[in-house]
Parts: C-alpha cells; structure tokens; sequence
C-alpha cells in the first residue's frame, strides 16, 4: 500500500487577506488533504475556512500537536500516513518546524518513510533578516535569549563576540511585555557601531522594521506586540 | 518630498510555474514598479515577463548589484528612492538580501531613512529546515564550509559540538560539483545519532528531502544540483 505526504502548511503571521500570500494553485494543491496536525484546533479551523478550498469545514479531522504532547503520542498523529493518507501540518502562525513543535513529527514521518513536501509562505525570521540589511549569508536564530537581566547581558556580549569575529547576524525574539526591557538592555550593551533592527508586526497592517547603527539609534517605545531582534557588526 | 519604498521581491528557486508561488495580490502590489536592482538583468527580466503584470517590459530600468559592485557605486543605486521612486530589489533566486550582495543596499536604504518592504516569497533555508525534522527553535546558517579537507572535518567536528552542547540545527550549502565529496565527509566524521538532512530541488519538479539519523543513511549519490546540508544532535 503506498503510503501518504505529509505537507507542511504555513499559514498566516499578521492580519490581512490570505490571498495576498497564498496562490489560487498553492490553495488547490492542499485542497484534497482532510487530515490535518495543528496547535490550535480552533484557529486551524479558521485559517482552513478563510482559504475557501474545502468542501465542508466539519468535515476535516483535526489531530493536536502542542509543547505538551508525549513523544509517546507522536506515532500516533503520522498513522493516517501510514494508511495512504495525506496529512497537513499547521504552525499557530507562519512555518511549520520552525520556532514550533512540529520538527518531532516531520522527523518521525522521514523515519517510517514518508514523504515530507513543505509548501512556501510567510518566515518572520527571513522577512526580518532580508529587511534588516544585516549579513545574509552567515546568521543564527536563537529563540529566546535568557530572562536574567544578568545572564542577558552576558548573552548579548557573547552573541556580539561572535559576531565581531565571524561576521554572523544574531537574530533573536522576546515575550512582548518584555520587549522593551530587552531594547534597553541592548542599547546599554551593544558598540556604538553595531547595526541593531527590531521588526514589528511584519507582513501586516502596522509592519515596522527599524535598522540602525547604535549610535543613531532613536528614543523610541515598543509596542507589546510579536518582535523580531537582530544584530550584526 | 515623499521618498520612495524599497521593495524585496524574492524569485523562484526551482523550475516551474511562477503562479503557483505568487498570489495575484501580491502581483499587483508590484505591478507599478518600474525601477529594479538584480544580480543578472537577463534572468530578472525573465522573471518579471513570466508576472505578467507590467506593461512592457522595455520600460522598466534595471540597476546591477552583485559581488563585484564597489560600496561607493551602491549609494547610486538608492538615487531613486530619494527622489520618490519605489525600486524592487531581485536576487537571482530565493529572497533578496539572503546569500546574495542585496544586504548592503537594504542598509544603505534605512540610513536615508527610505521604508524597506519585505515581500513573501521561497526560502529555500527555510523550506529545507521545515522539512528536516531538526530543531528550528534554535538555528544557524553557515553559507559554505571551507574547501579544505582538514578545516573541513574540523569545521563539521565543530559544529557538531555546538549542535551537542546548545541543539543547535546546523545548516550550509556547497557548490555543486562537491556535493558528494561534502556527503561522504559529513558521513565519516559525524556520529551515528546525530540527524543528517540533504534538500535538493526544494520547490521544484526533482525535490528531494532525505533526512536519517547517521546510522540509517542509505548509500546515496547526490546529482551535481543545488543542495542544502543541515545536521543536528
């Protein structure tokens, strides 16, 4: 019996009309699929019935996947596959495996032979870094840097260590209430001459991307809202 | 007088057809730009024409960047913009700004305070890291590891210690004709646990996504195309 794909569905990072980024053959191509792997049953359910491709939005089988799901439950989500059936898999927002915890899955369907088809759409990670003007061909994301204003600071210094000697863009998020704490604390550590960018709200409405060298970084107050970090020397 | 907006268009990175990539709104918001910078005229023509957007192609102008532009002749390139011009700035493939010359630009334009747009579009980095299965919370691209043998298996040895202590997934690419030399080499000098993943053709017709912990990998021949590597522990 010849076994499923298992797509890898982004979907949406900030308010707007998804057919601004996703193509009438992108949707066809997903439209057959009635299994699907997500975060969130409900937001899922919404983003699916927004791409008015499915026939009948009660009619997709829904499986969760979130941080709190045993390895143990993992094989579980990829049977369907194993019975021939093609299986979506959603993030809560942009890129499936990334910054998320669909990587256990996707490594479980390679493992029992599965196809893996991952589908364009929307990185805040990538739209962020192209928009920064900072070293595209050399860069690492670290997820969240350390919430100890002191072991924050020694993080920073390390990241700009390393990017003084290997050129990398360090590129990093925040807990929103947090964001400004974390632009103070980058102002406070960084060289004068190190470009710093802070990227809000990007693809959506109140997109904001700001990229300066320290010293002619502006006063400013962030929203708290999703953020992207990155610097570079 | 108002300035103008740099747009990041990104382009196909494999064959095939362009409106299975872009939406016909994101078509539209390009479709009054006349003014483009592009590593290749030739191929950014091509693209643009296969939009099906702009009028005639004759009337749009066209800017070279790329490795060999000098950083003084790069402050022309953002003249328009200042003049209130909107200017889309290509890579040969994949999104701008990315392992290409565009970043310099990008920065050039936010210290003359011109607004950057970052456009939706394939990332083959990206792709590839979705498909892996390896952690995409924490991340780094490395662009190519060094050609000789011995820094070779040290650089790898390197990463895999990195990858070890912090999971860090660990991405590169190599020039094409060294595919398998690269393979071979990741085969003999990584650990049997650690996770190899080699992306070919992402997004297009031959796509190909292998991804096996070290000690299952099947006897395999990479074709001498674009390929990404990544690894983790």
């Amino acid at each position: 019996m010849a076994v499923g794909k298992l797509f890898l569905i982004p979907s949406p990072i900030a308010e707007g009309d998804p057919d601004k980024i996703f193509s009438a053959v992108w949707k066809s191509d997903i439209s057959h699929i009635r299994h699907f792997i997500a975060e969130d049953v409900r937001s899922a359910r919404r983003f699916l019935s927004s791409l008015k491709v499915f026939p009948a939005i009660e009619e997709l089988a829904f499986s969760v996947l979130n941080v709190n799901t045993p390895e143990a439950q993992m094989s579980a989500l990829i049977k369907p596959l194993k019975e021939g059936i093609d299986v979506g898999l959603l993030s809560e927002a942009g890129c499936p495996g990334v910054a998320d915890p669909g990587a256990g899955v996707v490594a479980l369907a390679h493992d029992a032979g599965i196809r893996v088809v991952p589908l364009i759409g929307p990185s805040s990670i990538i739209l962020a870094l192209m928009a920064s003007g900072l070293n595209g061909q050399n860069f690492s994301f670290h997820g969240y840097l350390p919430v100890d204003q002191h072991d924050l600071t020694n993080a920073i210094k390390r990241l700009e260590a390393e990017s003084k000697s290997k050129g990398t863009t360090q590129i990093f998020i925040e807990s929103p209430h947090r964001n400004n704490r974390l632009l103070q604390t980058l102002k406070k550590t960084l060289s004068s001459s190190t470009r710093l960018c802070v990227a809000l709200d990007l693809s959506g409405p109140d997109e904001k991307i700001l990229s300066k060298r320290l010293d002619q970084w502006p006063e400013l107050e962030l929203p708290k809202k999703p953020c992207l970090f990155l610097f570079g020397c």
